[in-house]
């Protein structure tokens, strides 16, 4: 597990400010087949193995019409993650990019998202495909992929 | 105003656990046409009108490279959302569905995330089309869309 944690050539950490601004509640947790980071994929594929999600109490209920979807997007807490980099080294040759302009899990809010094929639901468990985070993750959020959904509310002045 | 937070018959709320499991730093706030949730699109557009994101220092730095995509993931904190209803009614009739079937801001962790195309970065300011939220909305992680996105960093165990 060395080096983790460490900082690249060319990456740049800032103080960043206390993270009070909101807190989260663990919803559920994630359970893949990466032990390590070091083992998880770069990218989840659709056709990827089958991931468990377990919903917490008391949001079981909230799955309810969840098996309608095919897609699913799912937000999780990289709990592992250093939150302080600016600028970052993926390759590890100083060649070095911000942040923003990656989805590596270091980040200031460490949300990872994913859209997931939706396998199975049963008594509070999903199946899915297409992750890529560590065993053990904190679920955050799953909502329908939006290029799967049409909002049920009436239209508002903002939509014309 | 009236009516934004009542219940609607059907919904179900439970009493949430503290959100104290993690906690969220505020990097930037987004100015929208919409003052009021009352008139905000139900889903963002594309085409929809140019709104401004402003990153907060020390973040700017980590916009480096971001200009090279075309579309954007943006992720934000809905703050104004009340987070305990586990079924909702979103066409107000009592028609409930689980918060986890639905797109809609009320949910125990509201995490917004849309899909913006980048119109210009400046200066620590984006000027982006596509999202849907209420002006001031708290900003919470700025991504490549996935499918721009290559990793930089080299494969590991899980991409075989």
């Amino acid at each position: 597990m060395a080096g983790l944690n460490e900082i690249r050539a060319g990456e740049v950490a800032v103080e960043p400010p206390a993270a009070t601004d909101a807190g989260l509640i663990f919803i559920g947790r994630i359970s893949t087949p990466w032990a390590s980071r070091l083992d998880c994929p770069r990218q989840g594929q659709l056709d990827g193995p089958v991931c468990r999600i377990e919903i917490f109490e008391p949001w079981v209920a909230a799955l309810d019409g969840i098996e309608s979807f095919e897609r699913i997007e799912v937000l999780y807490w990289l709990d592992h993650s250093r939150r302080d980099l600016v600028r970052q080294s993926p390759g590890k040759d100083g060649n070095t990019r911000g942040t923003f302009a990656l989805r590596s899990p270091v980040r200031p809010n460490p949300i990872g998202t994913a859209i997931v094929r939706l396998v199975r639901v049963e008594a509070g468990i999903l199946s899915v495909r297409g992750l890529d985070c560590l065993d053990g993750t904190p679920l955050l959020d799953l909502k329908p992929d939006r290029s799967q959904f049409t909002p049920t509310a009436p239209p508002q002045a903002g939509d014309f």
